[in-house]
């Protein structure tokens, strides 16, 4: 079998589980990995190749991208123009149409494909909210967060005057609406007090119920796990009251990097052109025979 | 707009709520009914057309099937020769490939698209258990039933002699592991103790946990709602316990009825052929542009 040669471009921490996911899939092998710093090696990689540049890298079919969201669109025009299939998990919701467009048109010019924003939100929770409106057209639909880690919410307390370290944890509690509950290090010289008021004045914790903790070490409860509940009531045709909900409780890099994975297997088998995964068919993710798999998830 | 004109084919349980599904989809108009016996009209059906070929309707775009499962692949060969798209929610799961393969041939050499075992379960369950392996491709998923009337169980009972009326429950314990619980009334002249153990020795009943009860009137037992907890537990990359679960409770018929026509929907976007709903794209089974379902639901 010709295995599917994946580069990881940029490797912080969705980089890590991508090569462990590429190394657990039977239907990859991992092209290299590109990072600023080639040189820096560590153990797990030594076997591969790493490089400054993906044409430095021999074959690649797909790159998968663990860079920060706000350069996900220019790397990947850069690989699409090479004919190179790209995947992302561009997570800023109001910019996917417009990356769509401008990923589309440079993949259709390079005979290429891109999968956007696949992760597990935006990503496979996509896929679940889209299934519930074919279930159920009427109703409303709730995507509830947590208990887990915000990357957004705990950079924006860092950047506040007198904190030393930091961990915002994002609590659901129904309906959408979410607490947050902050963590902090103080700096020597600064007054908790007041360090907290101005993280619950700060624009990212002034319209939610903020509750700001002093602690000796943020490290010691640093923790990836999260977890989501999208629930939906609603009508299917004319008949009320249908109930349905999904959740998880996952290992956030770990699900985006199996994810990322499975729609650069997904990649292969679409037209040229750029696609978000509610676009996808969900059998064209998973390895192994088309009716096999029918047979046995149908 | 345009609308599809759909047909419904067979109008028992389910086809009552495929017409309000129909009636409440804003991008279809109903074609007409499909009968045995057009003669009988119930009052839902005065200002439609109901005929006993599909051949006596105007300009069908999608046939509807809502007959026995039996009947399904006769019933779509003979529709699909017509050139019109044919849905249906056949749920023999061991029968679905050969039935793929069978309409796959027609369709495509009638230019027609046929979506075949949609409902809930073949179904969207497929499609969650699919993106499920998507995101933990290791571990195990567990289906498990109810509580709910199984129509199959309920049948079996039925044949068996002494039972006057029968209602088989289907309850989960977890695991994939059901309980089956069975209210009968039973027929003058018969012993309740030797109709239980004929249930429970039958072939149906014998290898799961069976309680069989007697009741005054099985008919004040009756309701369509159901449920399924889906769950699953595994590994993403190399990363263990990822926990996910998908729960429902649903009105049995208005949520197979609504889905067929969700599908009838992304019928008219596939190529000619054959699918089950985990090789549609998931958006295609919904209305309305584009854009604006991947700006509102990724």
């Amino acid at each position: 079998m010709k295995k599917i040669r994946a580069a990881i471009v940029g490797y912080g921490n969705i980089g890590k589980y991508v090569l462990e996911a590429l190394e657990a899939a039977p239907d990859f092998e991992v092209a290299g990995v590109v990072r600023r710093n080639p040189s820096e090696v560590p153990v797990e990689l030594k076997e591969y190749k790493v490089v400054s540049k993906i044409t430095e890298l021999e074959k690649v079919d797909v790159a998968v991208l663990c860079t920060p969201t706000r350069s996900v669109e220019s790397y990947a025009k850069e690989i699409l123009s090479l004919g190179i299939n790209t995947v992302d998990s561009y997570d800023i919701h109001g910019g996917i149409v417009a990356l769509r467009r401008s990923l589309n048109a440079v993949a259709k010019a390079h005979n290429a494909v891109s999968v956007i924003s696949a992760g597990w939100d935006p990503g496979s929770d996509s896929v679940v909210r889209a299934l519930l409106e074919a279930m159920v057209p009427k109703g409303i639909t709730y995507t509830n967060f947590g208990p887990g880690m915000s990357m957004g919410h705990t950079v924006a307390v860092k950047a506040i005057e007198g904190v030393k370290a930091a961990l915002s944890m994002t609590i659901p509690t129904g309906t959408g609406i979410h607490r947050r509950m902050v963590y902090i290090e103080v700096k020597e010289g600064y007054d908790f007090a007041k360090v907290a008021a101005a993280i619950k004045a700060d624009e990212y914790f002034a319209h939610d119920e903020t509750h700001v903790m002093q602690v000796e070490c943020v490290d010691n409860l640093l923790d990836m796990g999260h977890g989501v509940q999208l629930t939906r009531k609603g009508v299917s045709g004319k008949t009320q009251n249908q109930l349905i909900d999904f959740n998880m409780k996952i290992n956030n890099p770990a699900l985006t990097a199996q994810i990322l994975v499975s729609v650069a297997r997904a990649s292969f088998k679409q037209q040229p052109g750029a696609y978000t995964m509610i676009e996808l068919p969900v059998i064209d993710m998973l390895y192994g025979d088309k009716e096999d798999l029918i047979r046995r998830l149908v």
